[in-house]
């Protein structure tokens, strides 16, 4: 199970981007951000799996973000189910587990109505309980209260339960700390605490460092999760990367290099985070990335790898004398990739 | 047949890029960046077909480049044949052609030894042969001499012959003009001419210029096609983007938007040019801008523009008033997307 | 006096930048940043000192920072008194009053000894006295403790004292706040408080708002002064633009434009700042700019906008219409100058 | 004079940029551009000779740009005698000679009226006879008719006669290319023969390298001349700085560093120029810059050097350990300097 890995120090790696990378692919429609794919497409929802798989995650989480009765009216049922299906059927070919995953209401911001957002919970997770997950994600919450209730509500199946908050430093839209965020999540009782989406590597890693400070001064435990966006974001401020001008569909030129990711993953486990995987924008190589640079803390590399020599040392065969020299550590660790694009900012301002 | 499309002045769209895409997706490697993949994960090369029909390909190339037996000994028949296999299970399911495709030789800069190079070029036409493709691409040359050999060995099929260089304005590496390269290949009888690789999209539309001045000069005939890289390249000299201190690990910045590549079609159609695809660098939702973009003059969209609204249009949907803001093509077309790095530079120097 | 004019609600308008100006002009030496100029070319400083009138200066502000003892030996005493008659010959030809100038001593960081500390102060005060200065300006101090005897000295004269901090929003080198710095000065008996050099307008705008905040708590009443730098450093750490990489020879790409500062002395009046000038990087038509924009408030215009038209309306004249098109407000208000500096980044990461 | 200098090998070292940094200073208009200063504020004037002489020029070239009777009308006369006798009264003062200067009228582009044309250059002529300057400069042609005309005007006096143009590569305004436009000069019998104003270093290299190749292709005889902007243009087309946005109020960001200029005077003699100055946006310090950079080849530094230590070592004093390590040549000689401008571009495209 997820908490005997993370209790015992094993580095558990997340999976990544769904909705983002489907829709390149052209399988999801942005707007409603909803998962359709999984019924309409399971090929490629399988597939995304699988690249995740061979990238090194251990953890299959199913493709329900958004999959909620609010937002899918009477398909919420079937998509629930097929997920479920889809991510157990690509764990058993691997070391991975599957994760039953919820999110943010549409209801919330309109009524803080308590009884109607667990009961759309409380809808998916009687689908995760029939169809056995191992353990539970609710994920993307933006205000701590409705993180509370999901947390509280998935605790009711008696499985380990992991929550993430898609906020920044400065916290929750309600203005809560992200370590007074983080307190009120484990005392609710969730077992493994978090950010994801909305702010890239660096950032995020800024705001679970708050959240194990607020932990720590409440004496709490619980195992920490970043799952941070594949873009770089210095420039978000509150609201994040979709308040960014180029959102949703110019994000390109902020996507991360596999060796961000390195470093990202590196700095995570420095901080004692042991559950690292990503969100929005992070494609399987990322994933790969995180694979390879724990790989001496866990002993092995990722099925992928076997595509994928480290630090660019594949280079080392090519014809052309400059480009093997680049078959090097240094190399790729000091570049500072040029975003070929003379004509354009180097950071936006926020819209609000 | 593709001829028939062409000389009927319809928009043939290509596909897009198979090696850099199957690497981000954990199936190729970097070095000699052969496609193995074709044997050893048929279910992620069929995917990678089914999103660029879905997106709006009529071509569906046969996954073959470099599979040639100097790069692949023994493999390479297997890898020929089932790649033909994989390119008409997926071209069967749309309005698709499937194309044989080989590329430039190993042996050339060696040795120019013509026989041993049209040799290597007959064994994958055989194949060819033997699975009925619909047509044949000769791609990648950096030589004209030696993509004057593939077009000779190709015409012996008689089937349609497209060749496609991969230079720049300055030309091939003997300093043959984009515009003598297209003479010599029209000579050759090949029936479609462009470029392909190493460029991005404004660099090759001035490449496939001076193609068409060149043959207009000598007054043949011959349709163009272009096959640009989905990456900004306006630092790259004489050798394309393979200089550039990012490639091929870091060259995420220089990524192109959807939008970039609806001025791209735009600008290659308004040239002329009539078989319009990609080369590495190209998703799925790059194809499918292609098809929107030049959805008036074909009238219809891609199955995948069921999952896009065009002009961000779905955006309308949103709950914040500035992201419905930027639900229209104004917006879009005039954004200049910030790269979220500020301590990276704008271009580099090409290493040489 | 320049309470009187402050206390009647006038925009004072300091003077720019002298030692960075003159180490362009081939008068002043980078290292000990000294002001031998005076003595060893004093018409060097006399024009300078006749451009900052001209543009528009209320305040000729003696050229003796550094001019101390401990910074100059014997050469001390002859600086400032000529610095003092160079000051009132020029202040004498418009509308300006003359300050004597002291700043934080080399003394400090070794050894905290008041006593020495204050003899040096008092030194240079002595000849400001028998100059008959009309006010005095403490400046550039990182610790809030030196400031404090620095205004202890200099209100033994019983003339006004001024007095600016070198610090950011982040507070000084012992981490009291700007609030709490301003506190202190103010209970110290400084007339007029503020900040100078070491951050760009925006920074030092957001430090003098802390500095406003933290007198209004305290119920303190004092002017408020501002003299940023004429360079943009968003980048800045707590040590300000010396700890920039580009720091001294380099700055050259981010010196501000005449519309920034325009926007600077806005947002500065807007803030309830009346004393509004410049440091490190200030040349004279960055004051006139000062000028212009508070011309309405004022009810004049300096001398120097004889050469001058407001907004760019005097390119009106120009041949080419697209010249033409650049002469009014809006355009140079929006505009976003580009670099011409492909190859550099956008921000440096400060050496510490 | 200034041929038996040029002739023996010796390196000339022109002056900088008048209009633009006196109108900085506060005594020039945008717009006509200008030099009633020479009358009005003759001290203003004096001075930045002064500065360019200590600086190193070993020219004064008098400011007279634009002081022809068409733009001047009757203060045309006294303008130029004034400035005669400022740039003489300077020139006595080092081991500097004399230049009258003239440039292109207004009137050419309405009528080329070679009559008309020739007489406002004679009047100037007239003038710099009677004030027996040392040699005559015609600068800033961008028609290379005009500029014959002026040579043939200047050499009615038998003094030595210097030609420039502000082209770049790309040739004049009638797409004379400056190989032509060189050779043209020299038949004309302009003695030293090059480039000024409207490109920035870099590109006004690749110009004078063209007139180089154009001079040596018919064995023409002539010195070359190089005076660039002191700003970054590598985004300019054919009509050089004028068409870009920036100009001339936001072209900060783009001004040349002192190491910038060093290398900008190595490569100009390394080409062979040997009279090698500067244009607008040429400061003192740009000159000293040249200079010390070739004070190997000249055996003796500028007077300004006293205040300037090569390559930054005089911050081998500072008290904070990473400022001494910015005193050496690597350091400087490698930056890339930030622009302190994230929400800015790094290229603009020029208006036309």
């Amino acid at each position: 199970g997820i908490l005997e890995r993370l209790d015992d120090g094993e580095v558990v790696i997340g999976d990544g981007s769904f909705l983002i990378t489907l829709e390149k692919r052209g399988y999801v429609k942005v707007g409603l951000w909803t998962p359709e794919a999984v019924v309409e497409h399971p090929d490629a929802v399988r597939q995304l799996h699988m690249e995740f798989l061979r990238a090194g995650s251990n953890v299959m989480q199913t493709f329900t973000f958004s999959a909620s009765e609010d937002n899918m009216e009477s398909k919420w049922e079937a998509v629930n189910a097929e997920a479920c299906d889809l991510a157990r059927e690509v764990a058993d070919k691997g070391d991975a587990l599957v994760a039953g995953g919820i999110c943010q209401t549409s209801v919330y911001k309109q009524h803080k109505d308590e009884g109607r957002i667990k009961k759309l919970f409380r809808q998916q997770l009687e689908v995760f309980a029939r169809k056995n997950v191992d353990f539970l994600i609710a994920e993307y919450f933006e205000h701590v209260e409705e993180a509370v209730w999901a947390v509280e509500v998935l605790k009711e199946l008696g499985k380990p339960v992991a929550v993430t908050m898609c906020i920044g430093p400065e916290g929750d839209m309600h203005d809560v700390t992200p370590g007074e965020c983080a307190v009120k999540l484990g005392k609710a009782g969730a077992n493994i605490i978090g950010v994801n989406c909305r702010f890239g590597p660096w950032t995020s890693l800024r705001t679970i460092k708050l959240m194990k400070e607020g932990l720590g001064a409440e004496g709490l435990k619980a195992h920490l999760m970043i799952q941070s966006l594949g873009f770089h974001t210095p420039d978000c401020v509150k609201g994040g990367f979709v308040d960014l001008p180029e959102y949703p569909f110019a994000l390109e030129p902020r996507v991360a290099t596999r060796w961000d990711i390195q470093k990202y993953a590196r700095e995570a486990y420095n901080l004692g985070v042991r559950y690292i995987g990503g969100c929005c924008g992070f494609e399987p190589y990322h994933i790969r990335a995180i694979a390879e640079e724990l790989a001496p803390e866990r002993g092995f590399l990722p099925p992928a790898s076997e595509k994928h020599d480290s630090w660019g040392s594949g280079l080392n065969m090519h014809t052309k004398p400059w480009i093997r020299a680049r078959a090097r550590r240094e190399y790729w660790e000091n570049l500072l990739p040029a975003s070929g694009r003379p004509f354009c900012p180097s950071l936006s301002k926020p819209d609000i």
